[in-house]
């Protein structure tokens, strides 16, 4: 057993994959499996182990891989979103460098006990998050043409996979990440594997459209190899999914950072939308989470006139969100705003680039994208049957319980 | 002028109309415009009027038609649901007759004053409550094939619109509340005309779908002929539909008297879904809204165990319910209990009949299925940026605002 924030893991006994399936609403599932698509995952919700977790809030990508890897909250691990207002320097830095990690993860701490270890990544920008003082393989898709030994653990993925490097904007990419974990187990025997694609797919498609069941088609394919090889798989997501469109399908925002200008005068407040990386492309960089920094004195009054408008779910001061959302305090803002599930929160007009987005915006971030699966091919007896589960209990459950 | 409710409606000066597209989730919208296929409704969204409003909880079909007619809240107009449970009888009671309405309609009193009023509804169950206290002309798609000129102000309807009578569960139905619309424009020349569809289509579909893109498509073309013939139109929605169902696809069901006999002995409490009417093959009388009926010491224990289960958004006693959501006290339970998003509320396992679900259950009732599309052919001006709008405010905007 190793203890890792406070939780105690067993080394795997079986070989164990998670897979946290970037912006995986839970219907994407079901309507799949309705339609005949997913046979395995359909046996695995009948024999094996069929939670609805909470993900982290922000409903983003980078804090809830870390929040799947360390077991705990961004409270613990530091990681409260793709970024983060250094006050230091006064400027938007990407938290994808290690040193904003706060706590080891689970695989870190299993690797330094002889577990041999696989990570496969969609985007490049978690790698090095995820892989941090961990000793095995870890590769992206995005960079699968560019590994190496001495970075990766492993040189000439594109030849064991079969597949070239995919467009970063593709649906292979994610299939990239289960065709490498599939050829991984057969020919490097990881006892312990974490897969996290990339929500490419789920950002341009509805649960049960075309487009979105031939992912999870796809998806299940590659869960019959792994089951077939006798895994353990544990199934999650980083968050859901929504619509955030108006009547005419066009984006439906509230431009935070203009209305702070209008109320405050301008540069008098500072908006960050931690949903930014380098991959907007697809939502445009909007979602439904931002956290706001104000002069002192106005933080009430800003707070109590956000809260009053349609289209804003949530407004809390630093400390009540930092309890909330389990989040660390000394890295958000004075208040957090948190909208609705059609809506999303901009800076200003001006600053978004929404000529790219090809289809209705579909986006994350909020409590409306809370909802994420946990779902094992193994059953666990005795589960509480009122615990709030949490994504990130999927480690603990892969590891301590299914096998 | 007259006054109504306690509000006031200008009699028409251009032929209006208002459209209650039942079930109509903003995004189905949103999603048909994307796709190219709502000309028409993308115009007006552009020129006119485009609102998101709030409907009645429960968000079911009866509270809200009679809200939209009567301008008010079931507190005043009484018709909390489509069922009832008359203490006096101790019976559980459809509300479809007009000896339960307990305020006058907007078209009833704009008909005493000489306005020209036509009706058509899907369901024949509506019919009655709509048509109460109105001259004029009021059918039913459903009974087109049995009107009178003594009973429903005109006879031959199946002529005039030149279609067969459909099938109680068809997208037909609500195309022939249309069709009959615009024949009726044409040649009755009401004034004020009062649409309402059934959402056997939205039960079904998601929006984007095929089948919901082509009711939508549909509609539109209705929308461009009301439109070309001059008329100011509105149109609303009584509530929205999500999708109700587990990762399997299975119906997310949580079985409030089963539950409850468990914990205070059978019969002890009366579980009442106000979902339930004689149409139920495409949700399984299965909604988010539901009121119980306990022993008077019970309540405060069952209420504050109901609200700790997963799956549960909101447990209200009797009074603080009537005032939340502005039901008459007098008629619901000791408290309403309301699901999230994806789950669902019945009675007992044994008594609801999913064996005729075709497609993955989708349904409404709660809080999640509140927003409703509030649009109009005619631009507003000087419309308060704040207010929140009610689907209940369509006759004052259509007759007050928009001519």
């Amino acid at each position: 057993m190793v203890n890792v924030n406070g939780r105690s893991y067993a080394a795997p006994k079986q070989p164990t994959i998670v897979i946290c399936v970037d912006g995986c609403e839970p219907d994407y599932i079901a309507q799949a499996v309705a339609a005949g698509l997913m046979p395995t995952m359909k046996r695995w919700l009948r024999d094996g182990t069929a939670l609805v977790a909470d993900c982290v809030v922000p409903s983003f990508t980078n804090p809830n891989n870390l929040s799947i890897v360390t077991g705990a909250p961004p409270s613990v691990h530091g990681i409260c979103g793709n970024t983060l207002f250094d006050a230091a320097s006064g400027a938007e830095v990407m938290m994808n460098d290690p040193k904003w990690l706060r706590a080891p993860t689970v695989l870190a701490a299993l690797s330094d006990r002889g577990t041999r270890i696989a990570v496969v990544t969609a985007k490049d920008k978690l790698r090095r998050l995820l892989g941090h003082g961990m000793r095995g393989i870890c590769f992206s898709s995005e960079k699968a043409g560019e590994v190496s030994e001495a970075e990766n653990g492993i040189d000439a993925v594109l030849p064991l996979v079969g597949m070239p490097v995919p467009d970063v904007y593709s649906a292979e990419l994610s299939e990239f990440v289960f065709a490498a974990g599939v050829k991984l187990l057969a020919t490097q025997r990881p006892e312990l594997m974490y897969l996290s694609t990339t929500d490419y797919v789920q950002h341009k498609h509805a649960p049960g459209d075309a487009d979105a069941n031939r992912f999870y088609a796809m998806f299940d394919r590659y869960l019959a190899e792994m089951d077939r090889a006798g895994a353990v798989v544990a199934v999650t997501a980083d968050h859901g999914m929504n619509a955030k469109v108006k009547l005419d399908a066009s984006p439906n925002v509230i431009y935070l950072q203009d209305l702070l200008d209008r109320w405050l005068g301008e540069a008098a407040s500072r908006v960050i939308l931690p949903i930014t990386d380098p991959y907007v492309v697809h939502h445009g960089a909007l979602g439904s989470f931002a956290t706001v920094y104000l002069p002192p004195e106005a933080a009430d009054y800003v707070g109590a006139r956000l809260a009053a408008m349609a289209g804003i779910e949530t407004v809390l001061p630093r400390e009540a969100a930092a309890t909330r959302f389990e989040l660390p305090a000394d890295r958000i803002g004075d208040l957090v705003v948190v909208s609705e599930r059609s809506v999303v929160l901009g800076t200003g007009v001006a600053r978004h680039d929404l000529s790219q987005l090809e289809r209705p915006l579909r986006s994350h971030g909020g409590v409306s994208e809370q909802r994420v699966p946990l779902v094992l091919n193994r059953r666990i007896e005795g589960l509480e049957a009122n615990r709030r589960w949490r994504n990130f209990d999927a480690l603990d459950l892969a590891l301590n319980r299914a096998q």
